[in-house]
């Protein structure tokens, strides 16, 4: 058989077909009408995305550039932040703190499982003073959801503390609430549940994190300066030059989803979720942890089963592209991405793929199994 | 008539179709084969465009994210600094290496003139404990080039202080070779020359610079970090996401260059520049000053014509977009874009459009003159 190549995996995503074109096609300079339209649109649709009133900015950048800003713009050395370290992503917000010098409460949490609310409660109760709170909303390296909305509402009760979460993999896949929950600060990426290519990346500023921007003076930046952002940004233009290209993909791509309806997207992404895991326990797989996240399913392979092997028999035999385990988890587990762009067809194709090449890894299941267990979560789910 | 729209500007250029059509092609996730052979291929490009052995690495960023690594890298907290300020872009030298708390020696340079090399000799007489020359190789808001091989000379002579050259406008219209001219960091953006969407930021980095990085550890500074970014992309990858479409894009446009002959490229935006310096001289109109780059040519409106008028004339009656003059220079200049996909079809049907809207707003000369002297001026470069 001929396979097609497919990114199945949790970022970059499948891409949409019109972010694809819409990319080829913009060719326009930034200092015109015709740009500030585009941008207006795409500004305007990111609100939606996000649920927020307030403006959310874009940079030119990976996820990881407007992560940085909210260090940037708010952490100065000796502060004192809390960081949520679940796996790979979390172990970042911990590194860039300390790269700005931060004193870090680091709540280190085994991987696959939730932070607790008690255990941010407690930390916030030892640590009058802190700054921030750094969380994920889903930490994808090991598809995992931390309580975002839980500990925000501890964090709204402080005046000078910051609700900072790396959405990138959340918003699109889960519920966010930005305004009603008191996220001060949300990040995200655009090759996630936009489901177009990397290189730029959005966050939105409450009203008390741009109140809070004049306190920290003493950090070096320029890129990433979250005040002149809000500022050029508000008039439908970006300091430096954007990435036009791109914008027009996010025009595309925030159609796409506003058509659809942002919770139906979220919605779509629970519900493949729930088959992958479905069909995991029909093969009698293991879930990496307990709080699954609806945006990527981490499964572990069995025993000593390599997860490496897996995800290159996939490749070689059906073009599929999944996502190995990052770092320590390696060779351990593998994930089944679900935000932004993917479908029933996607997902049944996929795990019809994966029933193949685990039985040649020497799992022992009934054929079929793990399929009709994901139909049967289809169907008890939608009718 | 129906007129086409086009951007003619000196940045954006002029999009290059095969790069238009690479980034919507690009699917692909980054930890693969893959995308290792074509970020390779974008390396080994970058380094024949730069005439650099070196290596060149590539930020998802705008061109002002490079231009901030080199002080973020290297610059702290009074430490000295000579800016060669002559525009907008000197002045952006100026205000980056303030924002790290630098002690700027600032040369000011009236708008259009060059900078002498003599006043930079001076200032690093004066400054023996200077730890960096920063210059535009060509300032593009005022269409200038500045004597940047002649001032790498004097700064090779020192051992601790770095040549910066802000060669966004500079390579590709004009002979650059990074290595001979001992040129220590050398930022490009990817919406120049290389005539595909902005978006992308390249930096090479010289032996020297790479042995000072170490020097400075103060600064805070995650993303632009140019040690871990040439650490990662020694292995054609990078630390953070890449920005996957836009890396294809430039794989396209270096083919095109290469294929071309990179001197070939600069050449031809030098006879494009040279013809539209005898269209002006035929009309009556003056250079803004009198180091004129072969990037952009910018040239002054008389007595109270504002140049806007002539900007938006132009837009309105032949869809052409050209760039007027920025901050205090704007309704004064208007300014026509060698650098890139530009050919003498173009630039002939540009001044062409001119010529009409020109004498639109009151300019006498006769009809065809400017024509005549562009045209003969690429007989007397190609016979």
């Amino acid at each position: 058989m001929l396979p097609k190549n497919r990114v199945l995996t949790p970022g970059p995503t499948a891409l949409l077909p019109e972010a694809q074109i819409a990319q080829a096609e913009a060719a326009m300079h930034h200092r015109t009408d015709a740009f500030i339209e585009l941008f207006r649109t795409v500004r305007g649709g990111l609100k939606q995305l996000f649920k927020t009133d307030r403006d959310v900015i874009t940079f030119a950048s990976s996820g990881s550039g407007a992560l940085e800003a909210c260090v940037a713009n708010y952490i100065e050395e000796g502060d004192k932040v809390i960081c949520v370290n679940g796996g790979k992503f979390g172990e970042r917000w911990v590194k860039m703190n300390k790269a700005y010098g931060a004193n870090v409460i680091e709540i280190v949490v085994e991987h696959g499982r939730a932070v607790t609310v008690e255990a941010v409660q407690k930390a916030l109760d030892e640590n009058k003073d802190c700054r921030a709170v750094f969380v994920q909303g889903s930490e994808s390296s090991t598809g995992t959801v931390h309580p975002a909305r839980e500990i925000a509402a501890l964090v709204a009760k402080r005046d000078n503390c910051l609700m900072c979460v790396d959405a990138i993999t959340w918003i699109g896949a889960h519920e966010v609430q930005t305004d009603a929950w008191n996220l001060d600060l949300v990040v995200c990426g655009s090759q996630k549940a936009m489901a177009m290519p990397p290189g730029l990346a959005f966050l939105s500023v409450s009203a008390k994190a741009e109140k809070m921007l004049g306190e920290r003076k003493g950090n070096k930046r320029f890129y990433f300066d979250i005040a002149r952002e809000l500022k050029n940004q508000a008039k439908d233009q970006t300091a430096f030059t954007p990435a036009i290209s791109l914008i027009a993909a996010a025009a595309a791509s925030l159609k796409w989803i506003l058509d659809a309806g942002v919770d139906n997207l979220v919605r779509n992404a629970g519900e493949l979720a729930s088959m992958s895991r479905a069909f995991a326990g029909a093969l009698g797989l293991e879930l990496l942890g307990d709080a699954p996240s609806d945006s990527v399913t981490a499964v572990r392979t069995p025993g000593d089963m390599d997860s490496s092997k897996v995800i290159k028999g996939l490749k070689t035999q059906f073009g599929a592209i999944i996502a190995n385990g990052q770092d320590d988890l390696k060779g351990k587990i593998f994930r089944l991405a679900h935000l932004g762009n993917y479908d029933y067809v996607d997902t049944m194709g996929l795990l019809a793929a994966l029933e193949v090449v685990l039985a040649d890894a020497g799992l022992k299941f009934e054929s079929g199994a793990g399929l009709k267990a994901a139909q049967a979560e289809y169907l008890r789910l939608t009718k």
